[in-house]
């Protein structure tokens, strides 16, 4: 059932005030250390790292749920659902950057730092089917993108306990990989060449 | 007394901002427990739950009230208070939430719970009363959601001193029920109505 | 200097997203007592009522900034300041709100409060003066009420030191006092006139 | 690549959203004082003063944000890049804020938040020469500006090793820098030249 009253505008509006707010807070929890000088930034250091790589992984989500709303034609019930649970997911990044940030990079802190940082991935990957059933198929290059870090991100959980390093060094590369340029969507391809197939008068 | 200046999506945006920041601090109080592991994450797990629990009527709210404001012809003085009321009310799901976190679910705290998912419950219906005087009669099947919502939450407060969880649960049946899409309102419908007939010359 | 670059529109989102924070942050320092039940509620029950006043002063200057950047002709760089000292001030509530929640309601708590009340009342006052050298005087009933709610603050600074629950229900009168609906501007009446005299063809 | 989901208004209201979490989420850092009266008070103004300062840093990158988002013509995907940083760098203000006030002014913890100063000032130098590469030139006052701003950031750094309070002046300087009003960029005057020269009846 498409919902007449939930533009797309304020679907974006109301993920981007939330998705401001996740990605910021988080700075509050980075305390200043008890001790002065290069000794106090060395306790900060890793905290600091771990808080850049969350700012990444939130930052890249932002990025993409704007390409991914532009595609929406209109808002139907089940897609603020989707929409709603992504958030939710993403909203437990905080959690897990304190939890590992108070208890140190062991085994379970970095498998459940790659289980919320997998959450938002798979809830993310639902509301863009959701979105592109009627939007057209999702560009190849983008689903290929989403299927490999859902993997990689999967894959981490039990790295975890072999060695909690390579799992972030996994959910770093998922972030390197997004930081690469979109291809452009089917329906903006038609927009686009639409336009400059149009006499001048239609425009 | 109608205000020009303030329009109705002036009044949603600022909503929409306060929501948006309600419904993620609340993740500021999901601390990393004292221990690692799964014992730690025992321990975390009905803060955990009690969030999600949150999450999904501050969410139900944002969803519910887009479609509310929608509604809105000219906004009134009366109307923006009665948000700010409603805006209050909202506010205060962090606190209860804060409380069942650490004191545990006692039948204060889940009475005290129930009382503030009702707060928000009642301002919203008288909202949505003023709202459609302006507007037509709200539609059967939002208002029985309404009446039906405000019944459950009340009878949560004495049923908190029965069992706690029991309270807990009927909360959590309010927040299902309003998971169903809404109907269209009379208004909504007049204009879609009033699209499909008018002639294409007149669009 | 009118700045191109800033339309009252950015001007008006900037100050809501700041302003839904500090009215929503607030509520961070809301913490469960360290007790259960009704005396737990009893310890809480100051720093509730005190959130309430702080919420409704600032939701007040939601609901007037609104009215104010309705008014603005073009935005100018004093304006901007004006506008960013005044959200500065402002942003000083839930730290006066947190020293009275901490410290108890004495002299010095109370005088503290109202000085931390006069000066986004004074420095809103000051962006008013500005924005209607540009767009015509305040309305008389408008600025009757900023005269009277900055003197109110005012004695409500040495009144702390004889009764600090006195300066509170001056502070709190203020509030009431803006409950009250704003009157017309002369802009908007012209305007209102404007569209009512003006032949349907015109329109 | 120009992307063109990511309009230049999506851009700047996500920004916008980021500063003002920023700006405001500094305030609860201010605690209030373990002792009532002046004497709690005179504990708490440096860490006021310091929250005076960031604010007003942060408050100019919004009001210069908004003067540069102005000039882009068409998003790019190292815009959002750049952009990204930019805000990552913003965001770690309160952290050097919060080193400051619990840590005292120490030679180390001037020098921490003279770094945490010229980080957003280069990434800001660095969106502003992306941006401009599409609008034309940074206006020379600006260029200025912005070269003598990451100078004095920069020598404020080895300054707080022989005096911290100095390298805090310095900081001051730059944010008094801005307060003076920008000058016309080259598309805005000609945009403005143009309007003034088209025949009535073109516009």
């Amino acid at each position: 059932m498409a919902l007449e009253s939930v533009s797309p505008a304020r679907l974006e509006a109301f993920s981007d005030g939330v998705i401001a707010v996740i990605i910021t807070i988080m700075v509050l929890e980075l305390k200043a250390p008890p001790v002065d000088g290069w000794v106090g930034f060395r306790m900060a250091a890793p905290a600091l790292l771990l808080y850049l790589l969350t700012f990444t992984q939130v930052g890249i989500y932002w990025v993409n749920h704007h390409y991914l709303t532009d595609e929406i034609q209109s808002v139907s019930h089940g897609m603020l659902w989707a929409n709603l649970i992504f958030l939710f997911n993403l909203s437990l990044f905080p959690f897990g950057t304190a939890w590992v940030a108070a208890r140190g990079l062991s085994s379970f802190a970095a498998a459940l730092y790659a289980v919320i940082s997998l959450l938002p991935g798979l809830s993310y990957t639902v509301l863009s089917l959701l979105i592109h059933v009627g939007s057209g198929p999702t560009p190849p290059w983008t689903r290929l993108r989403q299927v490999l870090s859902n993997v990689l991100y999967f894959s981490a959980i039990p790295v975890a306990y072999y060695k909690p390093l390579f799992s972030m060094v996994l959910i770093g590369t998922v972030a390197l990989l997004w930081t690469l340029p979109p291809e452009k969507s089917l329906a903006q391809r038609g927009r686009q060449a639409g336009t400059s197939t149009l006499p001048a008068e239609d425009r």
